[in-house]
């Protein structure tokens, strides 16, 4: 039996969210499961359509990306996956979709400003936009590349990625992560919601970020110290 | 056996209608229901997601907010709801969700013009959009605030909750309202579907306003003393 | 055992499919079904929901509205279906519903210009929108008034029915007929999509109407002497 | 027992994915698989709804058009997807349908511009669009000539169909096509999802083209000779 069932089982369940929650079509998306005891992670395989997909095949590495479990290659995301969990930690899942307003958002290269609630609900501020990378960058180890550019995005913004669980890559698509899998799976549909709200918003022909008095005041009814939102 | 069995189921019906009616992705949304007999609400806990959600999680308060049945948290827009039902005799459930057009409104902090019967056969008015709170209510009773947010913007508008079933909070998203939960549930997939229709009007470069003679005849065919819709 | 049994069933087959092609929420739709050799229209009651509706809840009406079979009340729009087949001789069947896209084309009060060629597959011009009403119209017998609005745009512009099985009325939605009601509810769902195509046509910002060779070409090929789509 | 009955089966499958993946309401688009080895196709047959389809219903054809098998009319397309497999060798399936965006699209006349890493997955460059007929065209044979202006369009634009799978015919739809029926489909429900997230992000302000080496890049990924996409 896998010695890594549990994170295989994790990383699978929240798989299967992505068509459930209508976040990709075919195989455009994957999850990624991370166990900090252990320092591994299991992740999807590369190209596989989620109809077809077991528990079994998840690919489990470690954070240099060596193979512990696995018969298949694991998702071609691997190194930016990889790279998000030596750098941001604390977090134990990672999410990348192509869902499509959050994509339309990354293709013109924009944050999402925080236009209401919803938004301020789960990050104190816009949801940051990383911007297109180098030719050398995209020529060389591009998915690496990729994780690196959110890092480097975060640190030059200030932002902490505890309090900002997603992001965008410019000309691509959403990022985003969670305590688990399926916080991950969480936070990659909300992005998604809120990128649509964003868009319609901006369709009304008036828009203007939500005052900063508010924004603080959501975020921290659901994550502050004293946060109230919930069962615990 | 409880006491306020009949008011849950009604409260636990009506919240499985907003995942039925996409109305609202995960937790994003509550419905309430009041018996003026016994001047009792049954309301969603807080963050429970609706597959989970059973009639006994209902929570049961009086209308000063002491929780008389229940073992979760309520709903931490309970408040609100408790100030409306204070506030508007007669209605009998209360909705609010983050449902995806509404909500664009809502941010974009205008009222929903009326520009066809299917808006006019719901309210002979635009949807109503109760402007931004100031720093000072926002950091004080929040979801108290939103709730006299809503009433004294009805006060001054000289609108008729009885009959105007439902309005937009700026920044935030839409409350509806009705003679029961289910009622309430009703209105609230009605302005998601009018918000929609507007949306999509101005998005033709062509809008006016409905004539006032026709709002007059669709609003009164259906809720006039003289109304022929329906059975009854 | 109803006289009227086969009417009945097909009058209520082609109202499940509203719901069932998303053409309307709740009971915002309705369509009918006409006998010409009986004279005789079947019609959904007025107000009842699709998932409680039954084939004997079918409303049997003669074109003068006198009721033959039936203990509900039909549709409030039943003087709007009356008309219609007095009328336009050679329909057996008439939909109304307030779809979204179709319904915001009528809200701006627009006919939808013919930008393809799935438009032109089924009517060789504009779907008409007939204009507004005046004061005294919707004052009056506000249903027959929508039929006859339409009967008089169809005649001001020389448009046939038995071609263009398919028009707006301003402020209001859409209706549509065929041959009987299973060829109504099919021009019900076709006017939708094609008002959602040519809404998102316009916004790509050029967008000018087919040519006219195209137009005939495509609609002769479905609808001409010498047709060869289908079967027969 | 059907000498075809294997090329018969692959049409019918990726038939029924046109509304299991919502590309087309009704009859609104057909799939052909075709056969190298024996240069026959099969092709759904004209003008019959998907609830009904059954297997050996797909009619089959050599590539002059001459029947082999099957009682029904083949699909009025017909003589588009022999055209284009006596041009493009190498295919083996072809989709046409009327999916919404794409259709949009061609309906604009427009080629889909490159915006994003979700389409230089696909093709590495813009989505062409075959420009709009003549006159004589269009009333001569119509289907043939419609398959001649993809590949036209094709050879002035100087694309290679093995790169580039899928194409708009202006005022028309989307056509796709890949090294078999269910590689035509795939690529059907992908036009799709490009178009709409282009439509998307025009809305938003700020579009620019990918930069060149992002797109030969994700497409190489895929496609290239060293391509580490998937499981082979």
């Amino acid at each position: 039996m896998s010695t890594y069932r549990r994170l295989k089982e994790e990383a699978f369940e929240a798989n299967m969210g992505i068509p459930r929650l209508s976040l990709a079509i075919f195989t455009f998306g994957n999850v990624s499961a991370f166990d900090p005891a252990s320092g591994m992670m299991a992740i999807k395989p590369s190209g596989v359509a989620y109809e077809l997909l077991k528990t079994e095949d998840m690919v489990v590495l470690d954070l240099e990306g060596r193979i512990a479990e696995g018969k298949m290659r694991p998702s071609s995301d691997t190194p930016t996956h990889l790279h998000l969990y030596r750098e941001f930690p604390g977090i134990g899942g990672i999410i990348h979709t192509h869902s499509t307003y959050a994509t339309a958002w990354a293709q013109s290269g924009r944050a999402i400003p925080v236009y209401g609630t919803t938004h301020a609900d789960h990050l104190a501020g816009d949801i940051p936009c990383a911007p297109l990378m180098t030719r050398t960058e995209v020529e060389g180890d591009y998915e690496l590349e990729t994780g690196r550019q959110i890092s480097r995005h975060f640190a030059k913004e200030g932002l902490d990625p505890a309090h900002c669980p997603m992001t965008l890559v410019a000309g691509h698509g959403p990022f985003a992560w969670g305590k688990d899998a399926a916080g991950a799976l969480y936070h990659g549909a909300v992005i998604e919601q809120i990128a649509q709200m964003a868009w319609l918003t901006e369709g009304l022909g008036r828009h203007e970020r939500l005052p900063r008095y508010y924004v603080e005041k959501h975020f921290m009814r659901k994550h502050g110290p004293d946060a109230y939102y919930g069962q615990s």
